[in-house]
């Protein structure tokens, strides 16, 4: 039976991960968008089971005392984390699974599931993330410059992801997305099994 | 400087590998189908530089003394050979290059140029392979058995290729090859020094 993909997606802050992602389950319904667990409250408009999973902090922790989380973090006092169970499941089923996690996220995945594929989404350069970030004009000048230092510090993780996609435009960051997904599919380990059937009946 | 990728294509005899590359090559033009050295003589039709290098038995064990094969072999009474040369330039200039080549001219590319990425394209089934074999009414059944025989032993090879691809439909096929060029050149090791250039502009 076909084991499943799991596609880890990080990206330096402000690169236009969501749309990217947007854009690559729009071309293939098929995929799993991993929904992660949070104890923040829900914002305007956001779902449980689309946006987050919304639980409290007791039941986070029975989670976390469970080993039930791939990778947990808490920021500025909530929980957030990737129930390894849900992914398992669909991996198990033959279904490709994208996550999009932070680098720290992303190494601990790398730790438990070695055979995810990691990719890192990174803008044309500095200077144009500089230029977006402006364009969007959602954050201050301060917060901005927090963002282009943390996405240089985060450049220096790079080496540990097995692709980088660069983001000129969200289709052709898509398209290479989708190209990374599907290849991994091919890989020889992922269809070994076909040729072993086979000559099963020889 | 972005280099080339080395594509290597094998494939069970009969398994329609000509057809996916010929599509293959129509979706990227740009994509070098890197054409082999063999002293035969040119049939009907055949084109120098096209189909083949076609050149004497001298020329060609000269080119042997000198290395210039990134393989070679001898069937029937001919060499065939893959120069290294024209390999290595192009991959220099950052041009994507296309290999068909059989299985143990595959294991020595391996060895020589292990950055290669390696590709067998198997048939949905055998069954299948021996109706497709019969259906292209070129060979008696004698050579068909043969040719079976020989996609079987081949098909113990493929644990040593990177990746499989199922002939299936020949559009499925070629979109597959495509996605693995395609994933390839978006491999960290390929991409990084876009990261290094910018980090020396912080």
């Amino acid at each position: 039976m076909k084991r499943g993909t799991l596609l880890v997606v990080s990206g330096s802050s402000g690169v236009g991960k969501s749309t990217v992602i947007a854009q690559v389950l729009k071309e293939r319904p098929e995929l799993y968008f991993s929904v992660s667990f949070t104890t923040r409250a829900p914002r305007e408009g956001e779902v449980h089971g689309v946006n987050y999973y919304f639980v409290t902090r007791e039941d986070f922790e029975e989670r976390i005392a469970r080993g039930e989380f791939l990778e947990y973090a808490e920021y500025v006092g909530n929980y957030y984390g990737t129930s390894m169970e849900v992914i398992r499941e669909k991996l198990d089923k033959g279904v490709d699974v994208l996550l999009d996690i932070e680098v720290q996220g992303a190494a601990k995945v790398r730790e438990k599931l070695p055979e995810a594929v990691t990719l890192f989404l990174i803008p044309p350069s500095f200077e144009e993330l500089s230029r977006r970030l402006h364009a969007r004009g959602t954050d201050s000048e301060e917060k901005i410059a927090q963002r282009l230092e943390t996405a240089r510090r985060e450049a220096k993780e790079i080496v540990h992801y097995d692709y980088v996609v660069v983001n000129d435009t969200v289709d052709n960051a898509a398209r290479e997305v989708l190209a990374i997904l599907t290849a991994a599919g091919c890989r020889m380990e992922r269809r070994i099994h076909l040729i072993d059937k086979e000559s099963d009946s020889l």
